[in-house]
């Protein structure tokens, strides 16, 4: 095929067609009517407090354990902030992990111990391992739909984790802005459900609603969102409060489980249009098998790296990200990235298509 | 008078009656209409495209040269982050300068040299002077209705400031949101604009439309534009793309000029009721005269501390800034910064006129 057109697996970005834009229209008029002398004006760096109230009843908490801020990687940055100012400043990492937090973390100074990645989370005696000989500040996980992975965390590895938090006495940082679009199968408890005294919950509307607003938010120990609402205040005085009305009112209105609804409706026959194509195409690549979020991902065969794949795989409008930028510690080599939520499923089995035919080509 | 109303002169914030509400309304469902892939999407970090073009055809600048971000504190906190990675850590600040700018500063480790402001700008003498023993990094200057003195600087020594950075080979980050807000006189030219090969010009729609949106932007060097993207891109992936869409379409529709006017018919007899009551009830304190902006300066009579002053004041529901957190350097104890745009101009001669009874009723 001549100048196939360009399928791209590179970023992890929802799909444009299921933006819910009246309703988001409908949204902004609601809330400038409503609120507009807060919503238009500086005001404190925690956040909306109507956005928040509904956050924390949706967890059960009180508002003082609810943080809004600008998208949630602005939530890490903050958190590191805070949490690496100390002494210690030793981060455990799941590896394979989300490369733009290995980013902020090593921005921070800190010291990156990774922990290998299962099919059913992270390896347990490896974690036991390294908790002999390190005292991590909090070790950042996506429990859910983990980016990149796919995998989900077990039930017996999310309780072995909170044990081994509160024997070693440190903290999660639970990134899940995955967890809602869950297309079968039965939800695990978040581990701040579990343990909140141990852990730190991230979310975020960017993959529920859409990224443009900027709305994420952190759930935790009162205290700390002090903290963070200060490093908050300090670098953007207050966080975009228009987004954050607009989303409120989205909420509030009742949009947002609906629009879950439509979205898993349209993500999971894209998943399982890509395990179809794995399966029939690549059956020797090693791939996750989610049940929902954004992306699954392969190790490709012995002796085929994914640079080199990737270099092949560019001349046939193909693009492909490089694994190795989701190991803080190496490694990597074989790893590759596929989201899928951006792509049609006929984009997808052409897509998987092209990569088979690129991976057959290659010597190994 | 027992339980007289509360005045504020703490923060510098816009007139909420002023906001164009209606107006930002109508550009959203606006940008949503012709925008909504784009804005509801993730997107680039240099901000969103359109209103950038516009920014850059306002300075005739090419669009390579302009990235708007989340408000500008959040672009002080970028510039530090990229300028602030290199040995050289010095940066001079004005004498008094915004005390969020110092916070960032202090952040990032600068090493900060405080040049003192004078009423018709940075102590020209001292500047030299220090210039024999720092190079600083950057100079952080507010030339235009400063923050938080209410100073602007003359022609001349806009001139000289040019002169001494070309000599001394270091750049000024001009932070300019106040620019456009002048209720009388004549406008000098922006440092930018006299010599772009040495400045880096910030500016901010939250003192023109409104806060809220969050929407500030650097004009500059288009290899550092690129090299605060990448940080912004590290930070937050994508800045709030909604909120510029906004923004972009009410300036595109023409709202921007006569929003300006409207402030400032509202601002300068705000400013003038402020004037006129400091002339009549506190003719001992010394007061700067601006010709726009958000805030003007007292320096209270010898003998006299601002700490007292506010002490005293809030028995009569007054509220004042510490006068220290402005002097990086030490300073600043009979300093008192009255914002008064956001106060009419009773509740301005009221709080001058507790003000003066307060000074007046403690020992000097």
């Amino acid at each position: 095929m001549a100048n196939p057109r360009h399928i791209n697996f590179t970023r992890g970005i929802p799909a444009a067609e299921c933006f819910p834009t009246e309703k988001i229209g409908a949204a902004a008029q609601l809330a400038l009517r409503k609120h507009k002398t807060v919503i238009l004006q500086y005001g404190n760096s925690y956040g909306f407090l109507p956005l928040r109230e509904l956050i924390a009843d949706w967890h059960g908490l009180e508002v003082e354990s609810v943080l809004c801020s600008n998208g949630s990687l602005q939530i890490i940055e903050l958190l590191c902030s805070v949490l690496l100012q100390s002494e210690n400043k030793t981060v455990f990492v799941e590896a394979p992990t989300y490369d733009r937090a290995i980013t902020r973390l090593r921005r921070h100074g800190a010291k990156i111990v990774t922990i290998p990645l299962q099919e059913d989370g992270p390896d347990i005696e490896r974690l036991e391992y390294q908790l002999h000989s390190h005292k991590p500040c909090f070790f950042y996980v996506i429990p859910d739909f983990q980016n990149p992975a796919g995998t989900t965390c077990s039930r017996e590895k999310r309780e072995q984790l909170v044990e081994l938090a509160r024997r070693h006495r440190y903290i999660y940082v639970e990134d899940s802005p995955y967890r809602a679009l869950r297309y079968r199968g039965i939800q695990e408890p978040a581990l701040f459900d579990m343990a909140p005294d141990v852990v730190l919950h991230m979310s975020s509307f960017s993959k529920l609603i859409a990224p443009g607003p900027r709305v994420g938010y952190l759930l935790g120990d009162a205290d700390l969102i002090d903290e963070l609402a200060k490093a908050a205040e300090d670098t953007y005085i207050t966080p975009g409060m228009l987004s954050h009305g607009i989303v409120y009112e989205f909420c509030h209105a009742g949009h947002l489980r609906p629009q879950i609804e439509r979205l898993q409706a349209l993500y999971g026959p894209r998943l399982d249009a890509t395990l179809t194509a794995l399966d029939e195409h690549l059956p020797e690549s090693r791939s996750t098998r989610p049940d929902g979020g954004f992306f699954l991902s392969i190790t490709l065969p012995e002796g085929v790296t994914t640079m080199d794949v990737r270099d092949k795989a560019a001349d046939v409008n193909l693009n492909l990200s490089d694994g190795r930028g989701f190991f803080a510690d190496g490694g990597g080599e074989r790893f590759l990235r596929l989201p899928y939520c951006a792509l049609t499923p006929e984009q997808l089995q052409e897509g998987i298509g092209r990569l088979a035919d690129v991976v057959r080509q290659l010597p190994h």
